[in-house]
């Protein structure tokens, strides 16, 4: 039986660090078994929000092919490729745009909620406003069947859905398919930032980058959020919102040890210190290995680059596909 | 000296009419000798409000083409071509749309009005909201420097300029060109309808088509909108407004005797009947070549298929340049 196709990826405006490791990144490598996965670095995405800063974006997108390449994201079982390197897909933008309200635009809740983040208001650019019809041109152009998502991200599989539909009913031709969100595991939901704060990110310096030095991750671990009212070692601590324990549950697989931490941390009589070491050992073993390949990928950048090519080129092909039929179906291929 | 770049073109959206001939296509006819002209056939343009009638656009292809050549467009001269067989347009539509936000889109006067006639509000198609992005996006892939317009359409034009200018300043390229609007003759605006409305449409039927038969045309010209208050014959007639004066003033060359006409209709003495038989004449003289030019082109399809492909072919060539150097701009020619 042919493996269905899986559409995931990032915009690339930075570094990957370990929320992205710990939501995505992990599962991809598990999913890539189970998928015909498509791994966009989706970069004419990142510049909707990012056109008058382009270098940005240049310089990350090795930086997360290298992160991809180092947790295991196997190019020979996954098409790791460049949104921009497939033209296709600004076709078939323009072509959706066509079946879609400048009114829908603006109830999508995801888009609406960045928009207010961003505080766009009528001043947001074009091409971010329009970008869940950008990103239904992704999904169909690879028919896609799985898009592994966060819970926030649904509404855009529900657009894509929608224009399909539309699309579909439209032209008489049923030729583009529906997908289906793949959401995370309950409780392995967003990492916070070390500080605690809901989301890392590298403007509030809160992230642990799976390129970090053990020096680094060291540091950032040493400073983070506990639980401020656990003054002294004796008191009873609280495991809810501390951020050390969050990513205890995150990394640690000996969950009977954990527990055991857990129960003694509630009671009195362990140190914010100790369980910060525990979590040290815990990161810095996991995250070796992943940073000793980073570094043999970026010694070997005619390779890395060699991926992407192959990649886009995969990927460039089954867009050309859709696109085909797309045409043939609105009826503008006259020749 | 290398001739500059004139782009021009139409909507797909039905056979060419005496108004068309009269506001554009005669003065394509002798700018394709002044320019490199670039004529398109916008049938992407058409679909941004014709998406759920594409038969439409697919069956006006033909009959604009054939419109053109029979004017006398000669395709040695002239790059007629079409529209969606240029991809680029695509990917720099899409690049541009990163630099313009909703507000400005909206305050576009040409969109605003066009939105407001179509009684579109909110629910405007997207497609359709952003026209003029992709139009910036036309004008620019052919390195333009003229594009001949209404009045109504100098919006359209700074908008072009607009984002020309954002997008060099920020990639700090001098890649993109300006250009000009190219207005119409003083006094030779829009015809209006054989009913005396200001525009003449297929769905007011009162439009005279150029592949019209001499019958029809005759037809209409007989039933064409005068002055109401010139009941009979020796009653003053008047001239501003009067529908059978103003294709006169477009289609008569005989100066002295239009000017004869008109005195004699105002102090009374010449009937309707007269001045029509006199207009029909004439138009029925300058259509009649342009009907048989028509008809030997209609039998020869294989023809016409190969000027727009081969017209296709040229435009491509530029557009790609353009878009090489756009990508090269905002850097995403990674390999």
């Amino acid at each position: 039986m042919q493996k269905e196709n899986l559409l995931t990826g990032d915009r690339p405006t930075g570094k990957l660090h370990i929320g992205h490791y710990i939501g995505s990144l992990k599962k991809r490598v598990e999913l890539q078994d189970q998928f015909n996965s498509f791994i966009m670095i989706a970069d004419q995405q990142a510049l909707t929000d990012n056109a008058r800063n382009p270098e940005k974006i240049r310089n990350s997108l090795t930086e997360v092919v290298l992160d991809y390449l180092s947790v295991g994201i196997d190019p020979l079982k996954s098409n790791i490729f460049v949104q921009s390197q497939i033209p296709e897909l600004n076709e078939l933008t323009m072509h959706y745009l066509n079946l879609v309200t400048l009114s829908r635009l603006k109830r999508n809740p995801t888009v609406k909620n960045e928009m207010k983040e961003k505080k766009f208001g009528e001043r947001v650019p074009a091409g971010f406003l329009i970008y869940p019809i950008s990103q239904t041109a992704d999904i169909t152009a690879f028919k896609t069947s799985v898009v592994p998502v966060g819970e926030d991200q649904i509404p855009m599989i529900e657009q894509a859905n929608e224009i399909v539909k539309t699309f579909n009913t439209t032209y008489n031709q049923n030729i583009l398919y529906k997908s289906k969100a793949l959401l995370p595991r309950k409780g392995l939901g967003r990492l916070p930032g070390t500080d605690g704060k809901a989301k890392m990110s590298k403007s509030l310096d809160n992230a642990i980058y799976l390129s970090d030095s053990p020096d680094t991750i060291r540091k950032k671990i040493m400073s983070m959020y506990t639980d401020p009212n656990h003054v002294h070692i004796n008191d009873p601590g609280q495991i809810e919102g501390n951020t050390v324990f969050t990513y205890l549950d995150a990394f640690c697989s000996d969950t009977d040890q954990l527990l055991k931490l857990k129960n003694h941390y509630q009671k009195g009589g362990l140190g914010d210190v100790k369980i910060k070491n525990y979590l040290n050992e815990i990161i810095q073993s996991e995250l070796e290995p992943i940073r000793n390949k980073r570094q043999d990928y970026q010694n070997n950048m005619d390779y890395v680059y060699d991926v992407l090519k192959k990649g886009s080129e995969n990927a460039r092909s089954i867009a050309t596909d859709t696109l085909f039929d797309v045409r043939q179906a609105i009826g503008i291929n006259y020749f």
